[in-house]
């Protein structure tokens, strides 16, 4: 029931998802008079797929704490709970974020050892892909906060991107050990002696993100918020600019037609489809957060990021590595400053 | 002698302003016996010039320390030295930024009631045009710091664009008042009551830059200079994947051939150095730095950011209105927190 449009991009995405994962069954939370219709026309999906049905949903703009206390029966609370009752592997939506945080942190919890959940995407870049987070879930963070997201985005580029031994980098204002705030000192001095399940690079800055310098950059979720934004402030305005000047004459125009394969190989690559997923990370399930203006391209790339997680054992591989960790007591005592 | 094309840009680029700004006069730091021939090209310029010889330069790799250390009669130290005693109104240079505002600090000192200098650069956006501060000068800052830093931005802004009262917004994760780290609520609480020579928009977010929603997005350096990294980034992404895709069949080539009007008009709206040049705000005196690597157009935007600040009277404004915001200081005291 969740985002601009649903269930019809939803269930088209699901559809997408089943062809290239054909064991995948889904449950399907909302309205069945709107969700039978629109699963009638994907005869294999129709097969594939229960529907749970409630005429309940919380809403784009009700606060976390309204959802909490009156959400009871919505399809995201019981989208939730069957991933808790382990009836289902993991939750995508495509509704509110800040409710669905909200709830998922209180039905699922942290996995042990993890003091915070953290939001991770997958970002284009011109060396392969950047795995990013925190996008948000938390302002403030300690340093070893943010150690336990280089395990959970390592975890997470394992899964996502079959590399054995992701590099990790530290978001930073400069690549000097002196250089930025303690917290991220004091994770790199962490990170710099323990052993996770990835290679610790150093700092990294904004510009590495879309460089692909590491797999994984991880960050406090303040800054980590403000550099996405940005990121996407600057895709939009790019895009605006161009289609405007290509429009404004008629040799230009007739030139950009004459470049469709370019715009499709360019697409290809830039599709913010293709990267559609904000996955919430350290929670003892799987929950996906799908953009609400998608469509089913777009909703099949975050399904496709929950199917990864589930079929590569995510959270019992985070809980292991997890476990690894808290065993380096030493380390972490040592370098933790700046909480 | 700071910069990749020096000397040869640095004096093209003056060459340009003089034109602009016919009064303009020039003096120029550094070894005569590569500014010499390279200034007798520029008759007019030449003219316009003083030549003031040092063969001592701080190095791009020099620490801010060493420099402060050893930079005694270097040209960067020279040039800075001059504004301070009133021989010269500004100094602009592509030299190393730390080493810059080291020195600048040092040498020109803050303004009475700026507790820290802040770096300001104006950004292209959809919507007219975005300055933003603090790009990295400060990693931690507190309220009253933000707070000043409105004030030096929207002199800036009034500068620069002269509009009449420049709107300005704190750069958050968020729009709603409860969200965001204390420095910035803090300074929320301020600039919601105080009087100054802005008007204070409420928060921004990272996409905000681009959409110029505000005439002036205030942040800490952490996130600031983290936003513009990642802003800049996706903009050499774009390019990169652009330009592959063009040349990848022969038909988009000539496509792109025929667009050649929408490119220039493409780059004329964000070519970056246009936007080239750092405003060191703050200070006692006007000191701008420019990109290392920019060629003479880039090098003439940051020379004229400077001739505006000094023609319209920055330093005196800001002294004037930073007077004005001290003398409500119970605004400032209640609502100071977070430091």
């Amino acid at each position: 029931m969740g985002g601009d449009h649903a269930p019809d991009s939803v269930i088209a995405g699901a559809a997408q998802v089943l062809k290239k994962y054909p064991n995948t069954r889904f449950i399907i939370f909302g309205d069945e008079n709107r969700v039978r219709p629109v699963l009638s026309r994907h005869k294999s999906l129709e097969k594939a797929s229960a529907v749970h049905h409630t005429d309940k949903a919380v809403r784009d703009d009700d606060k976390p704490s309204a959802a909490l206390r009156g959400g009871k029966g919505s399809s995201m609370r019981l989208a939730i709970e069957a991933v808790q009752k382990g009836e289902a592997d993991a939750v995508v939506s495509g509704g509110n974020t800040g409710a669905l945080m909200a709830m998922a942190k209180i039905i699922l919890k942290t996995l042990p050892g993890i003091h915070r959940p953290a939001i991770a995407s997958v970002f284009p870049a011109i060396k392969n892909e950047t795995i990013m987070l925190d996008l948000g879930a938390n302002v403030l963070v300690d340093a070893e906060n943010l150690v336990q997201f280089a395990v959970l985005g390592a975890v997470f580029a394992k899964a996502h991107r079959k590399i054995a031994m992701p590099n990790v980098g530290l978001l930073n204002v400069g690549s000097e050990e002196n250089k930025g705030p303690d917290h991220v000192r004091g994770a790199a001095a962490i990170l710099s002696h323990v052993d996770f399940p990835g290679h610790y690079h150093g700092f990294v800055e904004g510009d590495d993100i879309t460089k692909g310098t590491v797999d994984v950059v991880v960050s406090d979720g303040y800054a980590g918020n403000i550099a996405l934004k940005a990121a996407e402030g600057v895709g939009a305005m790019t895009g605006y600019f161009f289609k405007k000047a290509v429009r404004s004459d008629p040799l230009s125009l007739l030139g950009s037609a004459l470049s469709f394969m370019a715009f499709r190989r360019f697409k290809k690559r830039m599709d913010p489809r293709l990267y559609n997923g904000g996955v919430f990370l350290g929670l003892n399930g799987i929950c996906v957060k799908s953009h609400g203006c998608t469509d089913a391209v777009g909703f099949a790339s975050a399904l496709t990021l929950a199917v990864e997680l589930v079929k590569h054992g995510y959270i019992e591989q985070v809980a292991q590595d997890i476990g690894h960790l808290m065993s380096q007591e030493t380390f972490l005592s040592e370098g933790s400053y700046g909480d």
